[in-house]
């Protein structure tokens, strides 16, 4: 039996046809963006179920896909619905960031909002939000307080997301062991499995498409579930002792569910719709959060020449630290990352946390002494918090911890979350120790305490294997920068390493979510990984300006820096703050091209990586003002370059160029290109 | 960060090496079917990750696919594990079905048990059991009760099965609102989403696989989530109220996860692997379970001529049901199904079922006056129990149900759930009411419940929007089918109804778990589906040799069949309960031919069908006792049969034949043939 036929029997037996089963009002509710390049359609069917569809310029991108709810304690929203009222809105407003890819972002958009009420019953409602920008829509779901809704536990969201055609995707797997750490797959979409968002799509004729979401906020972070044909549904992180994936007292905004939609592939890379998603700096002034590159006691452990525990080996000593300190002054560094400089590194550590102090130093290690000897050398330590995933014990320390860095004069912390996912440890509701997901509504909240502690202490925050990026850097700008995805790290151990085309894949990907401490920057290109490096010199100086993270490492071993003044000048000159950012090209996975004029500067620099393929560009030089006169600082592929033998095979040189010229830019398989253009 | 980094860091930290980090001992686990036909190898790599693979002659079928357990409230089982014991043993017994699809099945397999101990920590241990028949492989965990594990909270079972080719994949989709009542996708596996199972696989060059379970007993449901590439996971129906999807004590045995691996796609139906990996019947002397043909106030409801509830057309009248008992009794069926006989009916219903009584008759129905007027006939009552999913409510009145029907002689009954997925209703542990999931582990204790309480009455147990068949019939034979899969029904109103390939397809998937109350026997081709009954009138004769179920239904109106004497013969003469089953021919989604003989008889009965397209086979009668003369009475689709026309068009005739001859079977598109075969 179905509820169709169970439904035909009711309407037989009521007296009165029953309002459970008289057809439902079925509406439409419609908009468009300021520029009528997107719109949207909600609409019910006749059991009441809720559709929206994404119209790109009157070509379906979104085909109608449901939405609704799931909870664990009372009567689901996904069918006998009817839209109850709609309202239109419109906002236009440029702000400026503190920091980031560019100065000032518009935030234009119209704003949809529905109201589904269930047709019989309690008659409870909803509202689903859309936010409609010329370059991608948002949508939210906004529950009031009302009977038998006085709390949301949700079992799950029943958002689903069909591709109206065909498409190429790039994602990586969801709910596995190693969290956001793997690999991106190329897969159409119809062999998409269980991704983790950002997952970018292009479809036959090159309409490119990702999935995300902004402002995760009391929330689990949401997976997607291919369900069947080009169907991709919501699926929550679990939930941490409870039942619900989600538990939230109303009245509550979900996150937004977020289309970017764009005909360039480089144009997501542009869109700031993630950002306008998010709400305003919460933080007031934030002049004291410093972008700025760093070097650290962290890479050499990777190579196993020093180690996070004491020992002879222990790469946290008082000498080691000074020569990084010492190093970082005379190349003009803002600071210096010291891992494995507290006590709990001397156990098995991974999965455990609990032995780790965030106030005791080990060792020879004088944090004092050390960031004293630092900042008269104008250069800070970065902190770092490694919690093992015991996110509970971590918080326990936390004011204190954080009441020291103060102190002392530590303007910035790296955390980190190593547990495999769903191993984090945090509190329930009675007190006890329960597992988290790094992604689930507990870690989100977890991370944003965190935040906003460092915040009270003017501390910035660079979370590693951390929940992942939605944006919140706008609301929380000491939230600067984190991990969150396959890192430099693995082309040190990792078997296999990076491939050659796992940048290209990262731009249109995960960068799209935010900033990322890749660590860049390694010219030592044999390492414990089968394949060493797998790029060249120059791709490693272009990763400066295609990865934008407020925290640039330099990563690499202090010697190889020393060994090779002429590319290591480009580390050195390159900004990590921007006042604006253009795309020149790229496509997903095979090579991109990037332009960014420093924030409060003239110069512009320009960074071009490639996969395993060599290419060759022509490249209008056309960013630069209009009639100024530029020295081109050229870090190129030589003839010989490749990731697989001549990764060293570097050239730098200089010309003059003006907007009016055209560069030609060769890049070697695995390759790239770095320039610096000082004005005049 | 990765863990593998971690790794190394704690090896250069332990003053010793700790056993955390020395390389595992990875000796391997082997074992094969007795007749080495197919072999499963157990190994645990660096990480200690353990892996299963499955070979078939040589060749793999299951490439190394991890095993593993998450908890909500202590460490997983994926990771830093070791084969600390193996053990071997062999069984080969034959044992007899009280009824079914064929009376003698010979459990013939070799069993493998490893045991896996944590290598550091709590050296918790759990054992991986494996039974291989030579068709096909069962295997399951077992957690002894120990520290740290005396009660098992399962987030997540880790089971993948990682096909080693490329394959097409016959499925419908998981945790989705119409639970198993869907059409069947036919993709790539690369293409599949989350899958209920049994889902049943093609490789490309021709060998078959088809993923299920067997005996789920205390545990939730297994569904299949595509993660990657051809990597099956297993996805657990979520549990009821709390964190785990599975909550009990141990120790404890899970249900078994089956592969059965077949070259020829009849051989998938003629194993017996689920039966056998059930337990032996634990409820004595059945013979009181009594197979049987039945008819029942039931279509006319789906044909709107009729009502469940009270009202001027109220279905379940005095004469109404004495004139179904009439033509049971002249026609020879054991059974009048009577739905709406009882309260609950009369309003608005669907997802409430706290109206229900199931012991208050409605309107003028007598129960016990019919009942009794039936038996003076040779007929029996069938009950039916709708609950609308309210499991809880159900149970309330389980007791006096059943007494009730014990009282008046009704020896079988009609469970039914009618209820969106993830909507039905059970007592938690503290006695409230919360949601379950059809195929949850509240709903696998609750169904198993009402069976074993009916056994205690000497009643049978037909339950629809069921939980999964998993072969429990064996331990429970009262449980003797159930719905479970999209039904004759929706040819009744559904929009589409059931196209000419839906049996073709349940065949090879839903049926191998177990028989089903399709309701066939439909002659009333006209209906409120757009396409009406898409097959000939032959092939619903067909319908009652190829499915398998004890309790079969004459689905249509009496008239239907009080006007068509001659095809009605068919169903008047077919048995339910079979000596033997032979598959002679057959392709998922496309046709199948299958012969029976009688359950103590001499006769043989056979039922080919197909799909959209006309077929012609050579049928070798050579499963006809040698030497044995025979009259086939032969039902086939005239000559300008066809599903979109002449459905009507049969042929009835008759010929003498013995097991040397070969038959001509000629199937109209959408067609079919049942043929009796008289012993003389």
């Amino acid at each position: 039996m179905q509820i169709r036929n169970a439904s035909i029997a009711a309407v037989l037996l009521c007296t009165a046809a029953s309002p459970a089963w008289t057809a439902p009002p079925s509406p439409k509710a419609q908009a468009c963006s300021p520029g009528n390049v997107l719109c949207v359609e909600l609409t019910t069917d006749n059991d009441g179920r809720p559709s929206y569809a994404v119209h790109r310029e009157g070509r379906e991108v979104i085909a109608p896909s449901h939405l609704g709810m799931l909870f664990t304690d009372v009567p689901k929203f996904e069918r006998n619905l009817a839209i109850a009222a709609q309202t239109r809105d419109s906002f236009d407003q440029t702000w400026e960031q503190p920091w980031g890819e560019r100065r000032e972002i518009r935030n234009h958009y119209n704003q949809l909002t529905v109201t589904l009420r269930e047709r019989t019953g309690r008659k409870r409602d909803f509202d689903v939000v859309f936010r409609l920008h010329d370059d991608g829509i948002g949508f939210r779901y906004v529950f009031r307080s009302q009977p038998g809704l006085e709390r949301l536990n949700i079992a799950e969201e029943l958002t689903e997301f069909t591709l109206a055609e065909d498409a190429t995707a790039w994602w990586i797997p969801a709910f596995e062991w190693n969290r956001e750490e793997y690999l991106y797959h190329t897969t159409s979409l119809q062999q998409v499995g269980d991704a983790q968002t950002p997952i970018t799509l292009r479809t036959g004729d090159g309409l490119h498409v990702s999935i995300h979401e902004a402002a995760l906020v009391d929330y689990s972070g949401m997976n997607l579930t291919r369900v069947e044909g080009r169907k991709l549904k919501a699926a929550l992180t679990p939930g941490s002792g409870t039942a619900a994936k989600v538990s939230v007292a109303t009245p509550f905004a979900t996150p937004w569910r977020t289309l970017q939609v764009a005909t360039r592939a480089g144009d997501l890379v542009e869109s700031s719709l993630i950002l306008n998603l998010n709400e305003p700096n919460r933080l007031g002034d934030v002049s004291w959060v410093k972008p700025m590159k760093y070097v650290g006691v962290w890479w050499e452990m990777h190579m196993d020449l020093k180690t996070w525990g004491t020992g002879a080996r222990h790469g946290a000593t008082d000498a080691n630290v000074r020569r990084h300190i010492d190093f970082a002054a005379e190349h003009g560094f803002g600071g210096v990352l010291v891992e494995g400089w507290n006590r709990g590194w001397d156990g098995d550590w991974f999965g455990n946390g609990e032995e780790f102090s965030f106030t005791e130093s080990a060792g020879d290690f004088d944090l004092a002494a050390l960031s004293g000897y630092a900042r008269g050398k104008g250069v800070a330590l970065i902190g770092h918090h490694e919690t093992s995933g015991h996110a509970a014990h971590y918080e326990s320390q936390l004011d204190a911890a954080f009441d020291l860095y103060r102190r002392v004069g530590v303007p910035a912390v790296k955390t980190g979350y190593v547990a495999d996912a769903g191993q984090a440890k945090v509190r329930d509701a009675d007190g006890g120790i329960v597992y988290a997901w790094h992604e689930g509504q507990a870690m989100a909240n977890h991370h944003l305490k965190v935040v906003t502690e460092a915040a009270k202490r003017r501390i910035s925050v660079n979370p590693h294997e951390p929940v992942k990026d939605t944006g919140l850097r706008r609301t929380y700008p000491n939230w600067v920068t984190r991990e969150g995805a396959r890192g430099m790290e693995f082309s040190a151990w990792g078997q296999p390493g990076n491939p050659p085309e796992h940048e290209a894949n990262l731009v249109f990907t995960r960068l799209l979510a935010g900033p990322m401490d890749y660590t860049p920057g390694i010219f030592g290109m044999r390492t414990r990984s089968s394949g060493g490096i797998e790029t060249t010199w120059a791709k490693q100086l272009a990763l400066y300006v295609v990865i934008h993270s407020p925290l640039q490492m330099a990563a690499d071993l202090l010697e190889n820096y020393e060994k090779n003044p002429g590319p290591f000048q480009f580390i050195k000159d390159v900004p990590v703050d921007w006042e604006t950012t253009r795309v020149l090209n790229g496509e997903i996975g095979d090579y991109v091209t990037i332009a960014r004029r420093e924030r409060g500067g003239d110069d512009w620099y320009l960074g071009s990586l490639t996969d395993e393929h060599a290419r060759s560009f022509e490249v209008a030089l056309s960013f630069l003002d209009e009639g100024r006169r530029y020295t081109a600082q050229v870090y190129r592929d030589g003839d010989d370059a490749d990731y697989r033998g001549n990764r060293e095979d570097i050239v730098i040189e200089q010309r003059e160029v003006t907007g009016a010229d055209t560069l030609t830019l060769r890049l070697a398989p695995g390759g790239g290109q770095a320039i610096r253009f000082v004005a005049h």
